[in-house]
């Protein structure tokens, strides 16, 4: 059987190397070998993340980092300003509702990103407010939030701390957590960081964790400040997927060994060349504000995109992503993060090609 | 370098054919191939755990389904009896406080199995106690309960769920989830299921099924409902370590080749053997209700046993587990669970052999 190609915003496809180590045989979790592991792994995710903040590992989805985010950093009756234009700000105010708060839940027209005026608008109504919870790409509408502006609103208007999902982002979207003062990043290892899914990844600035040495939301497989003691030891307060740990360490290096920065761009590149293949399939930009790491196209009216989704999967073996709630039908995501290069989008928009009717497409 | 012999009671050495499993290139996890994988996992847990429960799979350590558990049974001002007698149920009683939660804990002397009578005389004494949270085998001190005998005076005792974590006895030491009637069972992949570490497992009986239903401690990520919603789609409410999962399916299909009996039967022959080889060394069993998925031994006086793991470790790439909490440095414990064979406990003995003074031995 052919492997897939996988077009899908995470998983994404692994390098071989990153399988290699996948598959070395597993070594105890508290050993100097782990712990030198260990140590790579914290300082390849702060060149990343471009931080000197203190970056914790968790053995869970990104899910389990939002939800920690949440659990660390708030109390009973706190005020959590959540920004929900997408799947991913609406799980935000999901988890803080399921801990029993109610968050302020401001937002855009889906499609469009998040804007610093009016979150600057929502903190000036709340002043009391002790977190901003937003994405920094949101795959579900492939927009790409200005986290710059954002933070410096966040900085102006209040004391609130800001947390960003950057679970999709990191690796693909320029993102420098400190010169722009984000105080909590939160990342996974199945997306731009080419990792098989199960590792997630918080960097926490020391003015978050005054937060989180007071907050007392319950959280025990969560609680930062017990993963933070167990950091001087190099390793974890309970076992990690040391394999996914060994892999990571292997994935990141190659984006140490290519530089960041020509990551960013290289991923930028394949955005362009991916607009101008759906272009010429008459597929129109479905976000009004893009981000690099997936591309979002409207479909032509009486193309069903779940049935595109599973045809092109069952005769090619291309992975490509539909839409996800509201859009469920109407847009299909290809992505290009990570490992993704350029003849998998050239087999995915053949594939493509085939299905699209040629009455909507434009000449190339 | 030569690859480490693992005699740790987890992570556990990988068969050959399930690290294969994890380095096949990544599928998507929302496809027919993935609900294939899903579908099989959850029938072959199902086997080992010997039950017709509902299965829920759990991208984590075995701690967040430990985590789960209390989140998903439990409301505020809940009673939890917690039997304690090493180190797991200690984290079970924290666990509890975490949430805000005054456990009732009971115990024994460390090493001792948990006593029937005693869990009885806590149950009369609190009636009122939602859920009972124990241990199959504890690898903290080398025991293992009589689930059989606990849980039938929990259901003669009072309407409490009996939560038991199998997280290293599942696979190891015998177990019947449905004719014993326990009511959850937890398990994880880095023990006796000899996979790596980062899936966890969780059985649920349709009674303790209500007390979910209705419990009111926050939670998201763990949230049993979400799980098992989404089960009949065949994938799970967020992206899953999908490696893993193809890797368990792997090493669960070596179980049931063998037969689960025939597992528990050499698990329970190598236990034999691990303790006969040091009894020749002189080492005393440490336990007195002795599991058989490891061997804890007593060391002799004036032996550092922190100094000894490290020292085999360091010269042979052989990995013993010293002791844990009040047993730092008096104790070790040589694992024989899941894939570890007679040649590598020999490897193990062999190193332990010029490092236990011969004062100490008995003749073979």
């Amino acid at each position: 059987m052919k492997p897939y190609i996988l077009l899908t915003p995470g998983p994404t496809p692994i390098p071989d190397e990153v399988l290699r180590a996948l598959a070395r045989p597993i070594i105890h979790h508290r050993t100097e070998e782990f712990g030198r592991l260990f140590e790579t792994l914290l300082e390849d995710l702060r060149y990343a993340l471009r931080t000197k903040n203190r970056v914790l590992i968790l053995t869970s989805s990104g899910t389990g980092a939002m939800e920690s985010a949440v659990a660390n950093l708030l109390s009973p009756g706190d005020k959590a300003v959540v920004h929900a234009a997408g799947l991913f700000g609406d799980r935000f105010a999901e988890i803080v509702r399921a801990y029993g708060l109610s968050p302020v839940v401001i937002g855009e027209e889906w499609g469009h990103a998040a804007s610093p005026e009016k979150l600057g608008a929502a903190l000036k109504a709340h002043p009391d407010a002790k977190v901003v919870l937003l994405q920094h790409a949101d795959t579900s509408t492939g927009i790409v939030n200005d986290l710059q502006s954002l933070s410096c609103v966040v900085r102006a208007e209040s004391d609130a701390i800001l947390v960003v999902d950057a679970i999709s982002g990191l690796g693909g979207e320029p993102l420098e957590t400190d010169s722009w003062g984000l105080d909590v990043v939160l990342s996974a290892s199945q997306k731009a960081l080419m990792n098989a899914p199960g590792l997630a990844f918080m960097a926490v600035s020391d003015r978050a964790w005054r937060l989180v040495e007071t907050a007392t939301l319950p959280r025990y497989y969560f609680d930062w400040r017990m993963m933070a003691r167990s950091v001087p030891e190099r390793e974890t307060p309970f076992t990690p997927a040391v394999a996914l740990v060994a892999a990571q360490v292997e994935a990141l290096g190659l984006i140490r060994a290519e530089g960041i920065e020509n990551v960013w761009k290289r991923t930028a590149g394949l955005a362009r060349y991916a607009r101008e293949r759906g272009r010429e399939l008459g597929l129109e930009l479905y976000p009004k504000d893009p981000c690099n790491i997936l591309s979002a196209f409207r479909l032509p009216a009486g193309l069903d995109g779940n049935k595109l989704v599973k045809d092109i999967l069952r005769e090619g073996r291309i992975s490509i992503a539909g839409g996800q709630g509201p859009l469920k039908g109407r847009i299909i995501r290809v992505a290009h993060m990570g490992h993704i290069r350029k003849p998998d989008l050239d087999a995915g928009f053949e594939a493509l090609s085939k299905r699209i009717p040629s009455g909507a497409r434009k000449p190339r």
